[in-house]
C-alpha cells in the first residue's frame, strides 16, 4: 500500500469531483462509493471528508457497538498515513481526551434487565419475557433507542427551559412555552406503543446482513403519556384553519427540533387531526418524564414509527417542506426495496420515510403443559400455551391473531386481551393475546410456533422476511416464529 | 324419502328449537345449520321459514346467477313436499308472475362493454383491459354491484326527494335535505377509487371454493364525485363537537339508509374527520349520478371498501350502534378466518365488518416486445412490458410496485405513474404504474410476472392466497399473477 501525507488526503475531500478519503488508525481509505450508504446519513459522514475519522467516532460512538464500521471499511482501504501524521492525529485525540468532558459522563442510571445493545449512544430492548407482563410497559424497562449522549439540562437551565412554537412560515411569530405554561392548558392522557423502526431487525440478519443495532423484538414498549395536544399547542400558537394552511401556503409539515439535534417532522394532517391524538407530552406513566424518554418534553406522534417521537423537545415549526437531516431525508429510516443493496443505485431523497408503522405481532411466551407434552413423541400434537401482543400503525385496531403450530396447516384464533378494547381508529397501544395452538412433534421433540396479525383495514403480516428484507433492516413484521424444545422425556421406570 | 305436507313444513319454522324447513320445486329441505352461513345474512333466509322459497328467489334473483344454492340445497334434502301442495306454490307464482310487476322491467341500459357476472341483480365487472386506460374509469363502464332492482324515481318522485339528516339520536330533530338545497351549499370534487369487497375473489375459488360473485380484478373503478362534505351537513343538521357526541353521548356510528333497502354505517370518526373527505354525492364525473351509481343521492366514503359507499340514499343518522342488516352485520361483508369453513363455528356479532380497504393491485396490460422475444428459447431472459394499478384504503400512499419475472429471485421497481402525486394521506384513489421486467422463459414459452404493492405504512400484499382464504371470498389481495405465453416462434428459414 502507498504511504500518504495528511496533506494529500485533505486534497481528497469529494470537491470538484475528486474522490473523499478518510484516514482512521493509520490507514487510509476511499469511501467514495459508500457515502450514500452511510446509515447515519451522507451529511454526517461528509463532516470528515479528506481527515481523520477519530474524533467523529469519539463523540459517535455507535461506531463501536459492533464490528460492522470496520468491516465496511476493509474493503475500502487504498493505503497508509504516514506516521508522523496520525502521531498527530493521536496526540490530538490524547487532548481530546483530557481537556474536553467526556459527552456520555451525565447518562441516567438504567435498569440492569434490559438487553443492551450499545452503551454509547444507548440502545436497549425490553427482554421478550418482560414484555407483555404488564400493558403499560414500567418506565424503568421501556426500550431506549438514542442517536447522542442524553441532554443534560442543570436544575437553572430546567426552569429557564422553553419551547418554541414558531409560525414564522405561516406569516406569524414564534410563541415560548415553559413546562409551567403547558401544564396550565388542558391535560390529555394517550396510552401509546412505540416501536423502534428497525424492531427484529436481528431476523433480517438471519436472511441477508443488513446495518444498524441487531434488535430482537423488544425495541417496542408502552406508556400512558400525558401532555398537551399538538393541535391544540398549534392554534394556540396563531395556526386558526390547517387545512387552508396547506392548500393555500404548501404548509405541510410540523417539524420537531431536539436538543441532541436530532430533527423529524410529521404531516400536518397527523398533527392537527382531531383523531390523530398528537401529544406534546411532559409525563410518562403518571410521573415527569425520565431523561431517558425526553425530559423535559417529548413528542408523541401516536401510530408513527419510534422515531417522529421527537425527545428533549427545543422546537416545532410548520414547514412547506419535511425537516432536514438524517433521520428524515437521510437512509436510516428510509425502507429501499428488496433487490437493493447499495443505497447509491437510487434516489434517496425520493423515497419517503417511515412514518405511519405497518402492522407487527411477537410470541412473548410459551409452555406444554401437563405431563402428555413430557411423553410426546415426534408425530404427535402437543398443546402450547402461547401468548404475546400484536400493534399495527395509523391507530388501526387488532381484529384477530392467528397461531399455528403445525406449519400452516391449521390457524388457532387468539383470544385477544388488554388492549382490544381501544377506540376505533385511534388504536395506538398494543393488543395483547393468548392462544392454546396444537402443535406438531418433530424429530428432535421441538415444536414450531407462528403468529400473525389482522388489523382493522385486513392488512396481514408476510409469511417470510425475504421479500420485505431492505439494506438498513427497517420494518421486519413478517410472521414470528419461536420454536420451543420440549421437556426431557420421563425415563420409563 | 318421506312427503310431508306444506302444513308439517310450516310447523318447523325454527321457533322454540325446532328445525327449520323450507321448500323449492316440490322438495323439503332442512336448512337449519345452513342459516348462519347464508350469505344474504340469517335474518333474509329466516323470511322463508316454514315455507317455500319461490317467492323469494323471484324477488332475490341472485339465487339464480350461479348454481350454487342448488348445489348446497342438494345436501339438505330430507323430503318431498306433497303434490297438491307444490300445485299450490306453482299456482301463487303464476300469480305473481302475472299481476306483479317484474322489480327488475326498469333496469338502465348498460354497455356492453361490462363483463356481467349476473343479470339480477346486476353484477358486473370493469374488464381487465380498460381499467388502466384513463385515471378516471368512464362512468359508462364504471364497475356495477348492486344487492338489489335500480330504484325508479319518476320525475315527480325527483322533485319531492329528499334525503333526512336524523340527530335524534343527539337529542336534535330531522333536516330534510332536496337536490337543491345540498346544491346550493359548498361544493367539494374527491377522486376515489370503490372497490367491492370481493374483488379477486376467483383467485380463491381456485384454492378453496367460495360463495358469492366470482369476480377477476375489474370489480374496482375510479370517479370524480361531486358534492357536499359529509362533516358539513352533519354540522348543518347540529352536529356541533363530533367529539363530544361520541365520548359522552356514545355516538359512534353514521348510519346510510338506501331506498333499496341496503344499510350500513361507517365511524363518525371517518364521517366527520377533516381530512376524512367523506361526501354526499350528486354528480360523478362531472355529471349527475347515474341510476346504476346511485341517483339521486349516494355517500362517497374515499379508502372503505364499495359497501359502505350507500347508493341512492335516503338517509342519514347518527347511532350508538352500527347499522342493521346483513350488509353491516351479517356474514355478506366479514372476513373469517381462513379455517373456518362453516360460520356456525364462530360468534358473526363479534367479527368486525371490512371497512377501511387493505392494500391491492393488479397487472392490466403486458407484451413482449421485439423480435428477440419471438426466437426465446426456455431459460431465456425476456424483457416484459408490464402496466397496471394498485390501491390502498384508508387514504395510504402507494410509495412501491415491485415486480417480479424469476419466482422472486429478482424484483424490478415500477414506475408510478397517474395516481402518485395525491396528497399525504388522503390518496383514496389509485396509482397506475409500469415497469419493464426481466422474465424467464419456461418450457412452454410462457413467462409468469407478478406484482406486490407497498403503501405509506410498508404494508405490503401477502405471498399467496391460502392464508387470507376465508370461506365469503373477501379481500383476496394476495401478490397478483399473470402468466403470458409469448407468440410463436418465427419458422427458421
Amino acid at each position: 500500500y502507498p504511504v500518504y501525507t495528511s496533506d494529500q488526503v485533505a486534497e481528497n475531500d469529494g470537491s470538484d469531483g475528486k474522490p473523499i478519503w478518510m484516514t482512521y488508525g493509520g490507514v487510509v481509505y476511499d469511501v467514495t462509493d459508500f457515502i450514500a450508504n452511510h446509515p447515519g446519513g451522507s451529511e454526517k459522514i461528509m463532516m470528515a471528508a479528506g481527515s481523520s475519522i477519530e474524533p467523529y467516532w469519539h463523540t459517535y460512538r455507535q461506531h463501536f457497538a459492533s464490528d460492522l464500521p470496520t468491516r465496511l471499511l476493509e474493503h475500502m482501504v487504498i493505503g497508509r498515513l504516514a506516521d508522523d501524521d496520525q502521531d498527530k492525529v493521536d496526540e490530538q485525540m490524547d487532548i481530546i481526551y483530557e481537556t474536553s468532558e467526556d459527552p456520555f459522563s451525565k447518562e441516567p442510571v438504567r435498569h440492569k434487565a434490559l438487553r443492551v445493545h450499545s452503551e454509547q449512544s444507548m440502545n436497549a430492548e425490553t427482554p421478550a419475557d418482560l414484555l407483555t407482563k404488564q400493558h403499560l410497559t414500567p418506565t424503568s424497562i421501556f426500550y431506549i433507542r438514542h442517536h447522542h449522549p442524553v441532554p443534560f439540562l442543570t436544575t437553572e437551565q430546567v426552569e429557564a427551559y422553553e419551547v418554541s412554537i414558531d409560525l414564522s412560515a405561516y406569516g406569524k411569530g414564534t410563541v415560548k412555552l415553559s413546562l409551567e405554561d403547558l401544564k396550565k392548558m388542558p391535560k390529555t392522557e394517550v396510552v401509546a406503543t412505540l416501536q423502534c423502526g428497525g424492531n427484529r431487525r436481528s431476523g433480517f440478519n438471519k436472511y441477508q446482513r443488513t446495518s444498524g443495532t441487531g434488535w430482537g423484538q423488544g425495541a417496542i414498549s408502552t406508556a400512558k403519556w400525558g401532555g398537551v395536544l399538538l393541535k391544540d399547542i398549534l392554534k394556540h400558537a396563531g395556526l386558526e384553519d390547517p387545512i387552508d394552511a396547506q392548500e393555500n401556503s404548501n404548509l405541510h409539515h410540523v417539524r420537531f427540533h431536539s436538543l441532541d439535534g436530532v430533527m423529524a417532522s410529521i404531516g400536518i394532517e397527523k398533527a392537527t387531526n382531531p383523531y390523530g391524538d398528537c401529544l406534546i407530552a411532559y409525563e410518562m406513566n403518571g410521573e415527569s418524564l425520565p431523561r431517558d424518554h425526553g425530559y423535559p418534553l417529548r413528542a408523541i406522534v401516536p401510530g408513527y414509527t419510534g422515531i417522529r417521537n421527537v425527545k428533549w423537545l427545543s422546537k416545532i415549526e410548520l414547514s412547506k417542506e419535511e425537516a432536514e437531516g438524517a433521520w428524515q431525508r437521510g437512509l436510516n429510516y428510509k425502507i429501499l426495496p428488496p433487490s437493493v443493496t447499495d443505497a447509491s443505485q437510487v434516489n434517496i431523497e425520493e423515497m419517503p420515510g417511515m412514518m405511519e408503522a405497518s402492522l407487527f405481532s411477537g410470541i412473548t411466551r410459551m409452555e406444554a403443559p401437563g405431563s402428555f407434552a413430557k411423553n410426546a413423541q415426534p408425530g404427535d400434537r402437543v398443546t402450547m400455551k402461547v401468548g404475546g401482543w400484536a400493534w399495527a400503525g395509523g391507530g388501526r385496531n387488532i381484529v384477530r391473531v392467528d397461531v399455528t403450530g403445525d406449519e400452516n396447516k391449521t390457524w388457532t384464533t387468539a383470544v385477544l386481551g388488554d388492549g382490544s378494547e381501544q377506540r376505533t381508529g385511534r388504536a395506538w397501544a398494543w393488543t395483547f393475546w393468548e392462544a392454546e395452538v396444537p402443535a406438531v412433534v418433530k424429530e428432535d421433540r421441538s415444536v414450531e410456533v407462528a403468529c400473525k396479525a389482522i388489523d382493522a383495514a385486513f392488512n396481514v403480516q408476510p409469511e417470510s422476511c425475504d421479500h420485505v428484507w431492505n439494506v438498513r433492516g427497517l420494518g421486519n413484521n413478517s410472521w414470528f416464529r419461536v420454536t420451543y424444545r420440549l421437556p426431557e422425556q420421563q425415563r420409563q421406570l
